[in-house]
């Protein structure tokens, strides 16, 4: 295949053959897939964006595997991309040209629940439902949760900083990592299995790894905070005025359930709206109100706890946050209101094709935030459909917008430059939980400034001089 | 005064009028405080550690001064030492020769509380205690609590990810800071003041200054998670038969509590005896119990949770985890079994000289580690009282030992060789929460390998390139 000048970075000039070579010397021959032994699936992650072929595909089963495929990757100069479940949205795992792909999917399995410590290591190309189900059959939660919980890997997750629907009780994925097995670029491991929740012994390597998409180490195994188990949850759909209504009642509930909320979902008129004409979806309230927040608390005992959520509600409706409200009698209930909430999939299918935005604000930015870009859309979009909802106890906003007409992605990126240009006047990120990969690199500077990005790029010298990692992903 | 040539670290070359004129044009002549215009007070901290005197001491007012004075430095490549509170406990604030001293109080005031956001922005030489009280005005809770909150500032907790009391529930300082300013070695500003809990906009660059003992940047400015208020707690002392019931408890706890457990403090009985003694220490049990548990649930409602707090002291004696208790009636109660935890000071006294360990370890191994470490007393220490108390939720253990004998060090240096050696066995850290300083330097390597060294070495190469910031301090 001869020398390769990689047109996304331009540093890489080793020699094709020599590295299939190296890496089937060091690893055996038949574990270096090529060609059409790699499945389309290793090509694109759920974004749909769709990569080139790679040069090979590793499924290592050990660190050690990992260490030497790195090594001949690094002494090559090779471009390298490490792939979870591939149910990221932002193309952060999708194959760059020629890259050697190296995925995690047989590194899987859960090593040990520790009762005393509450941790959990696993592999890092565990599923995190697996992860889940560990943590339930020892009497623990593990807290992290997102719909592609199937698919997904907790290494994948925790190299995105993957967020999902409880951050506002337990945190991002980085809150939960306590320890990380890494392999370097250069292929030196570092095994910090950390057990302990306080560690001050010298800085925290492993913050490095965690939310940097594979750009900097890959990430072989971790140890895992355990919460304590949760039986149930007292669930309530509920009706307010305007937004800042929404922030009272959040305040006043954390205050009043000693910080017990585990889910606090909004959800403007215009999502409620398109929600409650998906095809099966009851709506518990008339669609008529200005904004919807389905507010559930988890704990061991709901039952005990029926009276002090109601009282939130109560003194909600008297201060006059709350116009109307339904509570789940039932687990059956429940699930219907987080029915409303989970029904996003159609609502794609309905407005497609569609730009979905993930950003996140100051929470006290966010009325604001939804009003700038009505405005935006009324004025410069109007024949497009806007849908706002979120994880706003955690200052994320999620947008749909839709259908967008077929004028070759003009309106797409015209869309994305007005959405991020309030993202940017708002103190805003770009990006609140799915990460930056290829999709949003355009759009980085618009929350990082080039201080910070001139540093990115010097952490990135340090631990990966060759540039041979996820190489064009976050930053060129 | 000519060239130096640092002792600690040799790569300073610079020559000392020269920094001197340059920090006087730069910020003024009355700005750089020299010989007895510093006080002494600027030369130790809490452990006792004197330092060498200061080339000078800057007490900067502006995020632009401290960016001029480290861009002086920077040029010269001359030492700086950052200074906070100075309540340190490993050294780590302590001058190094003919270092610039930049200390941070005149940087004082919380700027803001975003009471939408819940988030508090203040400078960092806010004393913590002043945070707290700005958040509790606002109808907040700053969980960051310790000992010296009224000397301490908060930049220096957060340079040294401090811990404290609330970490079970709220986690170390790491947890609660959302944004930083930051000023690099070479004087350039990184202004990070993000408010978002949810924020995947690149790699998470506070992390580098977390922790780092002011060796990677010097903070300026913060911005701080609020929690929601609380009014109060339910508190038990109990005593246990054995570590197996303290962590069996523990668990049960928080399960039943869902999490709420705020204070899970562990006193074995060589402690709890010895703080009975002193002078106007209540024993609400008696001293013949292995093992005794401060436990406390803050909330916002402590009275609607008596029932459930009692319901799982209950359970413990059935379970026969627990032998006695004593629960709070009162605040005055509450108090009265708080004093036993914080009669250290007092102990310090009745058995000075003392050796003071704060380790950790995986909650798992705390009961080997304190079994293993009573045998290293009694087989080679048989004349010497080790006291065994600590957060034990966090896995963070404290022993004081004492009185050690008037033997030039040789004994302290024994006792340290013996019990990080079984710290090092067991997979524990040398330092829980005080950092590593200049006192656990010689240790760090037991509970970090030569892999991750290479790396902070590596980390610190790409951000202060000089060597600059705290030479010598974490490593050499």
């Amino acid at each position: 295949m001869g020398k390769l000048r990689n047109t996304e970075i331009d540093v890489i000039h080793g020699n094709a053959d020599e590295v299939l070579a190296d890496l089937q010397n060091e690893l055996g021959v038949n574990e270096v897939l090529l060609g059409d032994a790699i499945s389309d699936k290793y090509l694109k992650d759920w974004s749909g964006k769709r990569g080139t072929m790679p040069l090979a595909l590793l499924l290592p089963r050990s660190t050690d595997e990992v260490s030497k495929a790195l090594a001949v990757c690094h002494s090559h100069q090779w471009p390298v991309v490490p792939q979870g479940g591939l149910t990221g949205l932002a193309g952060g795992a999708v194959p760059s040209e020629s890259a050697v792909v190296i995925s995690l999917e047989r590194m899987c399995g859960v090593e040990e629940v520790d009762s005393a410590s509450a941790t959990i290591t696993l592999l890092a190309g565990t599923p995190l439902q697996a992860a889940q189900e560990a943590a339930q059959e020892a009497g623990f939660f593990f807290a992290l949760d997102l719909g592609a919980r199937g698919s997904c890997q907790v290494g994948g997750n925790i190299a995105t900083n993957a967020g999902g629907n409880r951050v506002i009780r337990y945190g991002m994925a980085r809150d939960l990592v306590l320890g990380l097995e890494v392999v370097l670029a250069d292929g030196t491991v570092l095994p910090m299995l950390n057990k302990m929740v306080k560690n001050n012994a010298g800085p925290d390597l492993k913050g490095l790894f965690i939310g940097t998409e594979g750009t900097m180490g890959i990430i072989t195994r971790a140890v895992l905070r355990l919460h304590a188990e949760v039986t149930g949850a007292n669930t309530a759909l509920i009706a307010l005025p305007d937004f800042d209504a929404v922030v009272k009642l959040l305040r006043y509930a954390q205050k009043r359930l000693s910080g017990l909320v585990s889910a606090y979902e909004v959800m403007w008129a215009d999502y409620y709206q398109s929600a409650t004409t998906v095809d099966g979806i009851r709506a518990p309230l008339v669609a008529d109100y200005p904004v919807y927040v389905l507010m559930d608390m988890q704990s061991a005992e709901p039952e005990e706890n029926t009276e002090r959520f109601y009282a939130v509600l109560e003194h909600a409706m008297e201060e006059g946050w709350m116009l109307d409200a339904a509570i789940a009698k039932s687990h059956s209930d429940a699930e219907d209101f987080w029915a409303l909430r989970d029904s996003v999939a159609e609502m794609l299918n309905s407005y497609a094709p569609t730009i979905n935005f993930d950003v996140s604000f100051p929470i006290s930015k966010i009325g604001e935030c939804v009003e700038r870009l009505r405005r935006v859309m009324v004025d410069e979009f109007p024949d497009i459909h806007a849908m706002y909802f979120g994880h706003v106890g955690d200052g994320n906003l999620h947008i749909v917008v839709g259908p967008l007409p077929d004028d070759n992605q003009q309106t797409e990126r015209a869309l994305e430059d007005a959405f991020y240009e309030v993202t940017r006047d708002l103190g805003g990120s770009v990006s609140a939980e799915h990460g930056i990969g290829t999709h949003k690199k355009p759009y980085l500077a618009h929350s990082r400034n080039k201080a910070e990005i001139d540093l990115i790029k010097r952490m990135k010298q340090a631990l990966d001089s060759q540039g041979i990692l996820n190489p064009g992903k976050i930053i060129d």
